[in-house]
């Protein structure tokens, strides 16, 4: 079937022509709060999504002094949390990173703790430095190293702290908090004993539940989001290894692999993915755009990535994000190391929305123009 | 588990005093696009929501002879479709009628029609008056008789129109449209043929999908959506009745029902759900709260309303809405008739993103107390 | 890929020769409870399946007498159930009428009950004939009008019995006993209290489910099986014929419908599934096969069924199986009156464990030559 | 609900006593291929299963001198495979380890190959020793290494060999033959080049779905049987001792996994499910008995099992069996070392027809009396 070219000239779009007497309409029909559909049907009627956000970087050289500023301006009991967050210059009003999704960075220092809350938004971390860091997700104690991936899901309890014993510790947090006010859905809750006191085994949960293609035979869990709580680098990282040994990689990717929920095979929380792709040394993929919003963390290596044109160098902990809808592309600079890029994203809810679309760059070989460099 | 109280001045909420030093901080951070989360944590995680809407109601007499008056001013042709739509005084910016949901009033004259085209949001119609209408979706041709319920799925190619001997026709339409653009996720098409030229049986869906509790046993269906794609008047309010007999009701809706895809018991679409509902003489319902967004058409008989306190009286064909998280109780007036009411939701929503949550009203007998009347 | 012939004499059959050496090993292997595979292998992996049961019908006007007999001879307290059971010669051995399925008629004379009892085979009921008869299912009290299908599922409690003012009922039971011992799954217990004692209306479950495209929105349901329990003769016939309007019908069952669970669209019960199907006057099927067993009843109508090259001449309340893998066809003989067949099969376990499998007969236009008649 | 005595002389039992009248009766009815049901009805509706199976085992050392004796009587190209069957002695007509479950022992020496064919009934294998062994299923090829578990579902391709510079390699295989064949469902077809010819590299399934909490984002698969076709030893036998760490253990049961579907949570294939189990030392469980057939492989160390009141001891690669709802407990004899038992089950089928049942012994502390030793 032949697609017909995106003007609004034509049939099938709003084509009225203003005059007096409509505009007398318009204002008639203003005080009975209604409005005429043609007047705004080709806004709100797109052809395709125009991105609310911008591709943006924060380079971890830049943030690292002033997020280690704040530990000496404020305690994570008066804070509530200590997190720096990424401001898109596009999404002030939600104090969004990209999109919907929320991201910030925390720091939390030796013998420190903040309290126990819950809230309807869920929330992920990917730690970045230090030692001695946990946190207990509705009972669960988990422990926080370096490139570990962990959830807490809407409704769990959390908390957070770090050892006496234990060093300075920084991990970037995910959460969809903006989404969750947008649908006017999100609660607060302190926990009433300000902490879980939680005696259950540090890390039974990926003790328990991170065995592969293996589960406890008998074991109930009755939550929607998965069980096994936290993802360990070693494994993820090994896993993305042998995955690359007998794959060519996708086009756009490389290889990438996500993070799931053993018991359903399906994303672990509700409304958020996340994600870990290695690119080969070398490896530059191909363009493609797609609805949904993502967030991504250098968690190993340097290159760059093409996002609408516009070329951003990236290396180690810096974060950057590519809205939807947007032509990116993905470039691994060195000939001998690989590249790791963790990412989160907002999938879920474009898979149960049915709203999830995918288009590859057919032009120039698959590589986009590009018009500037970040 | 005891509950603190939802206090922003305690441990677990942020308690930052401002001084001079965190200002010049704050400024420092903004310079690399991120900010403290503390300075809006307490914003941003609300203790619960707070309506993003107005409830409203837009009666059927006032808006009756400006709906009528678009027949002379435009043609469907020039419009893309003739629709008024209803404009919530607090979602001017999005087009909404409540939340993420628009709705507006569609009207034709007969040998009018509507040329086809398809979206990335979802839409139902709940027919009001006329004679002859039909709409095609994906070449599914469907008569539209007074109350009856259709949907228009995501993608679904649809057009509408009134056969030559018909008479002028009127429907309310329900869309994601809001949503789908909060989401960054719309797209339209035109139909490259402009109509559809279907030549199916007419009303071939409800023939074949409508049937209680029988499904055909060898057709084969790959879409997310309901095969039935109409729910006739007249055996949704036997339903109704059958329904009334045996059950006591629910306390918050008396009678209510769920439209369904029959092939899963679910939604009949991605996003959007829709309910029928019957007070029976005198009935007057508890209060109770929820999330999601209830857009609510009387489609029988009349009774008044209390959302947050205002008393909303209504009759058929009136329209009004209940944004998320505001008590609302419903009652039928009159001592000897039932009363109806349609309504859509974002339900399906709610429920995928495990944000759907529900508060009975506890005092007063569950009863509000009246404040004003709309 | 070209598919080899079906011949045991070649490569990837078992085609060892015997000889003395070999008889000495396998007396040595039998004396460890072992044996060898090569000596059974082409046997317990055949070609294709070769049925277990006789292609049968047994016909009302034979069984009527002797099952009104039964009246007489035996009481249902004393029986449990006074049924007479359909026993196919090949399946004595396990009391089935088809592969692992059993049927029977029940008969009951007004004021008679049989008191309640639950097990893990499940049960379903097509009624024949009769006034005031009732079945009671966990509770739920439901009539049962000629040409009735209901369900009491697995672990249910049940028990049936005839109004005082009713008259003499016939019906036909289903049910998968012979399964449920041969998986060594069968409980039975009987009812502390003799009889449920149940005051629920009659028909609520119809009543709350049975309404197309709709389901009560609040109502809580954790079973298993289907919560609409009984679906009535007058809205399956509409359904058909509904059906039929808008279908050319399938080749091999003309207008076949299945009878559904209505919150999930699939079988009403875990193991046994149903269907109603419409032969058009004058209609005559294409033959085909598949795997799984199917106990028909004639509802409706006269017509012949050609099982396995036999026919098979039906009228009204006859019943005949047909097993697996055996090409079968069906034609109604009216030139004006449609004929409808209700059947009962085991396909949900031939779904569920991946069993199932169809097959058209290609030669001949689809249909088989008759060698005999039954 | 007070519970009655399972006693046949009771309300809900059959009671007819016997008479010239009835005999007379019966004989007509067998005429008519019918009966009454109340003259089988107790037995055909037992209160409980009793075992069609004897619990019985298989020790390694008597069956391995008869094992390898085969390598010499008969090739894999003659025998199709060469297998030594483990037959129970109530199950010889259908060739059955216990239930409807085939078992075997299958041997082959270096350079030799089994031809590729496939069958509905699903196959899955546990290594026992050997260097060199390898299996290819549907396209991947699979090294077999002493411990690991390998699946080969209903319906897909597969062949068996050692490489030329590999050992003598042995391995049990477990079959769902005897359900396919009760079911009449099998169907066979051997490969039409003989063998697969697949390129594909080597454990390129495991490489691709073996990482913990983690799947290709981008892989398609649309089989319903894992993509996960191997699982290894060393990551299982880990996994049991991680759980270990965390858990108290079942007190039937011990540490007990079961081996999943990563894209579902669920059994690797539709009809078998299979579990590894770690008894600590010194550890002996309480005994309990639920429906579902069960055969035991044991993977390390040494102890007993209790079953049905009789004592089998057991060492490595022992073989044992525990038919339905019959009482059965474990122990590891060891005060130093842990023993493993792997075990493969019919209790997908349990759970998909919902004849899934179980219960604890509640008498003695819950263990049996033991009244003999095997």
């Amino acid at each position: 079937m032949a697609t017909k070219d995106q003007s609004d000239d034509q049939l099938g779009r709003a084509r009225v022509r203003d005059n007096a007497e409509l505009q007398a309409y318009y204002e008639e029909l203003a005080k009975h709060d209604t409005a005429a559909l043609w007047t705004v049907a080709n806004d709100i009627e797109p052809w395709h999504p125009t991105p609310a956000s911008d591709a943006i970087i924060w380079r971890h050289k830049d943030l690292r002094p002033h997020i280690l500023a704040a530990l000496d301006l404020v305690s994570p009991e008066a804070a509530g949390r200590r997190v720096i967050y990424l401001r898109n210059p596009k999404r002030h009003e939600v104090s969004a990173a990209c999109g919907w999704l929320f991201s910030g960075i925390q720091v939390m220092r030796p013998g420190e703790s903040a309290p126990a809350h819950n809230h309807a938004a869920s929330a992920l971390r990917f730690i970045m430095e230090g030692a001695g860091a946990y946190t207990v997700v509705d009972g669960h104690r988990l422990s926080l190293g370096a490139r570990d991936f962990v959830i807490t899901p809407n409704g769990a309890w959390h908390e957070h702290g770090v050892a006496e014993d234990g060093a300075v510790s920084m991990w970037q947090d995910g959460l969809d908090i903006p989404l969750t006010n947008a649908l006017e859905a999100n609660f607060y809750e302190v926990h009433p004993d300000d902490y879980q006191n939680s005696n259950t085994p540090m890390d039974a949960s990926p003790a328990t539940y991170g065995a592969p293609g293996l589960l406890p035979a008998k074991e109930s869990w009755g939550a929607h989001y998965s069980p096994l709580m936290k993802y360990g680098w070693d494994q993820t990282y090994e896993g993305l290894q042998n995955y690359a040994r007998v794959s060519d990689g996708d086009p756009f990717d490389g290889i990438i692999m996500r993070f799931t929920n053993p018991l359903t095979g399906g994303h672990p929380m509700a409304t958020m993915g996340a994600q870990i792709q290695m690119l080969r040394p070398g490896e530059h993929t191909k363009a493609h755009r797609h609805t949904g919003n993502v967030i991504y963390h250098v968690a190993k290596g340097a290159g760059h990535s093409v996002i609408g044109g516009v070329r951003f160098d990236w290396r180690e902990k810096d974060i950057f994000c590519v809205p939807p809808w947007i032509w990116h592309e993905h470039a691994n600079e060195s000939a001998s190391e690989d590249a790791c890029l963790f990412s989160f994203n907002d999938f879920p809810v474009m898979e149960k929305l049915h709203f999830y679309r995918e288009q590859a760059y057919a032009e120039n070989g698959g590589h986009q123009q590009i018009t500037s460099t970040a």
